[in-house]
């Protein structure tokens, strides 16, 4: 008789992540990829104008219709879509009803980038 | 007058990529995030086992059900839902029905990892 693997590995499940927080504005890390993480969060509402001076950030919105504002215009991402925002670019997230969307970047990235303040949210935060 | 940002960029929508390419294994970036790639893919049936000797792989089920064996078992992933391989770690996907798929991993990677043959993709393939 063979050997049957037996293991039964978990993957991460976004819905259930989310059960777990309602805090907006407040990424929570649920995996890494080598040095990067992925980051649930929820966002409503305005946010800072910042921009990450040493990384690209990307954006996949899973519920809700998020804007990016840019100095220059905006973009809109709805669920099945993504975007990344090029190191160094001025952006403002804003979400007039609830977003739920991942952010993947670099371990240590803050959600307020070059503007630290009262809107930085606490970093490496896993659910 | 206030001069009005006019610009409107677009996001990378999924189900528009999709309907770029029908073959199967064969993965198409859509986006970059420093020298990360995030690629799309179609994959049905059975892969060849291999790893990645160099880097972690994530997988984030779009459509379809993907099963990812390992040595010691498997996990199952579903649409809203990821998975990271880790540096290394001997794997092989598969998919009883076609399954879309996002994998985000350096720049460079293939898809045969540590085992280059019949099933190695072209790489760095846009679309």
């Amino acid at each position: 008789m063979a050997d049957a693997p037996t293991k039964s590995y978990q993957p991460i499940n976004f819905v259930q992540k989310y059960g777990l927080f309602d805090e907006q504005w407040q990424p929570k890390v649920v995996a890494e990829l080598n040095d990067y993480q992925f980051k649930l969060v929820r966002i409503e509402g305005d946010f800072v104008w910042h921009q990450h001076p040493d990384t690209d950030e990307a954006f996949i919105v899973l519920e809700g219709e998020l804007r990016i504002d840019f100095r220059d215009g905006s973009v809109t991402v709805k669920p099945g879509e993504m975007f990344v925002v090029k190191q160094g670019v001025e952006h403002k997230p804003y979400a007039a009803a609830e977003v739920k969307m991942m952010l993947i970047e670099p371990r240590g990235v803050p959600n307020t980038g070059s503007a630290p303040g009262e809107r930085t949210a606490a970093n490496d935060v896993w659910i």
